[in-house]
């Protein structure tokens, strides 16, 4: 069942995604700015369609609504003692809604497959797992608000006194458990005092970032100004930025990285007027099976989500649209990742190996 | 007076920009694709609004719009005999709104000139002007109907069969006088037989793409696909486009180019991609007397339009945006630059000279 949370929160630090009164809690971001409202699932078919529908985004929130779910799972897949490999087939069953609905982020995957290792170890000892799996569901939180503050702190440091900077969609606390990547580094160079300016790109179709990132950038006291990705061409070869800082759905071995659609534009012209790419994630993000970009499947949406704005039709009538979600950067274009292990910059197929192990 | 205009008029072919009933006629652009609403102006400043708030956008139609709207202000100047003098300067006083409408495209200063001097010559002749002034705005509406066939024709020859292309806000008949310069080649390009796909970027934060574009190019049989701009990279990297082809709003001496911001965005992917640029445009909005595009005015609008589309809100509150709506791009990005008298490829400075001689 799917219902609205009305029960008194705490109100700050964000946190997007949540384990309460025995459901996931997500915040509904296709509300916001206008409306802070959570969703309570205590279906772990609804926690896969929350995903698909994009009551959360961003890839490491993506992981935790789906480890969270997975508890769900757990639950749903009736655990009885003497039974338990009977419970791992149910549960592995019910995790397949969650694994597949949406396809890019490498976070979904292996927040699942951490879940699915434990719950197979699990159903080999006695006494149920639910316990378990929810607690490795709230540690899987708890490292992630770490290696947040870990790399907010990593990429502040790569940052000169006096930047300007631009960001693309929203890699902020709404995009993780609540600390953000791009957006936790661009938090906290902002409070060291070397940023002057954040830019932020409005990221058509859904306006992640008029709505998430500059809402976001507001609470924590920063004035940020928008841009349409058609205006980021001339805002880095006129308006002096220094950093694009973006988060990243999936990077493959050899250092490709794949976001947002729009960032490969944003790096093509970032390396055009030698403005420095730098690209926050977790470990969790890497995907070392694949040897490049050109292998990771990429997301591709309805028309619909770019020929009307909140139900109002702004295009033709009957008009088509190509909607990839997102695009691959060449690891060629991009200058450093930082990730909660360390920072790696280029030869990165070297530096992300050495990071993993 | 501004009214709505409720006459029958022959349906097609589009004429945006017209004189009828002692009046400006133009088509509101701001309601398309919903609503094919024509206003009716009687006074000149009306006009000047009208363009200022984009009742009519596009270079070409903007200049023709001022034209007539220069008829107005011949009327309203009151011309009695014996006392030209005195009605030409209330003219060129009246004039003043319709010169600071918009900054950027040169064709309305080009249109708006030779309405001037047509009314000086006049002005020492004997008998009221008004005729041979209202003579003098449809002969420019007949020459850019035929300038823009011409150019049609003309960049429609350079595209190879198969090809696909795609196009920026809107260089349609909607920005013309009724034939388009980018969207006119592009529409006898397919009638052709040489096109197999046309793309469309949306154009924030007007969404002209969407809105006119693909309309415009659905009336003439071709199905367009939508893009957003964030979209361009990976869609010249990936989709097998031959040419971006589009407007202009004003050209330097030398090449440069000012049209819709995003334009030298996607000229930069363009150039990374091998895929060719054509710019399409009449010698009206060649600026002879600028050197580079580095002097070109770009017109800065409100955050308004970013922060809001229809009306709906969608930045969170108080949120500021960056607004430029052209930006320039520089002679080294355009392959070909279009016109009325011919076709100019790099370098451009001599070939634009002899242009215009």
């Amino acid at each position: 069942m799917i219902s609205e949370y009305e029960k008194p929160l705490p109100h700050r630090p964000l946190r997007p995604v949540r384990w309460v009164d025995d459901g996931v809690l997500l915040l509904d971001q296709r509300r916001l700015p206008g409306e802070e409202l959570y969703l309570h699932f205590s279906e772990s078919v609804e926690v896969a369609d929350a995903i698909r529908d994009m009551v959360v985004r961003g890839a490491p929130a993506i992981g935790l609504a789906a480890a969270f779910g997975a508890v769900l799972a757990a639950l749903e897949a009736d655990w009885s003692m003497g039974q338990s490999r009977q419970w791992l087939g149910r549960f592995r069953q019910l995790l397949q809604p969650l694994a597949k609905s949406r396809p890019t982020a490498v976070n979904l995957i292996w927040a699942l497959e951490k879940m699915d290792q434990a719950a197979a170890r699990l159903a080999a000892e006695s006494g149920s797992p639910i316990s378990s799996l929810l607690a490795l569901a709230e540690e899987l939180l708890v490292a992630d608000l770490a290696d947040g503050q870990t790399m907010s702190d990593l990429g502040a440091a790569l940052i000169e006194p006096g930047s300007a900077v631009l960001t693309h969609c929203n890699a902020g606390a709404l995009a993780t458990g609540g600390v953000g990547t791009a957006l936790g580094v661009i938090r906290v160079a902002w409070q060291k005092g070397v940023i002057r300016q954040v830019y932020a790109s409005e990221t058509r179709p859904w306006f992640q970032g008029s709505r998430l990132t500059a809402w976001e950038l507001q609470q924590d006291g920063v004035d940020p100004c928008l841009v349409v990705e058609g205006a980021v061409g001339a805002l880095l070869r006129d308006q002096g930025v220094n950093w694009l800082i973006v988060g990243a759905d999936r990077i493959a071995a050899n250092g490709d990285v794949a976001n947002k659609v729009g960032t490969y534009g944003a790096a093509v012209l970032a390396r055009e007027h030698g403005v420095k790419v730098m690209v926050v994630a977790p470990t969790s993000t890497i995907d070392a099976a694949l040897p490049t970009g050109a292998e990771i499947e990429i997301e591709q949406r309805n028309s619909e989500e770019i020929t009307s704005v909140s139900g109002v039709r702004i295009a033709a009538d009957h008009v088509n649209a190509w909607n990839p979600v997102f695009d691959v950067t060449p690891a060629r274009l991009v200058d450093v990742i930082v990730t909660e292990k360390g920072v790696v910059e280029p030869p990165f197929l070297l530096a992300i190996n050495q990071l993993l192990r």
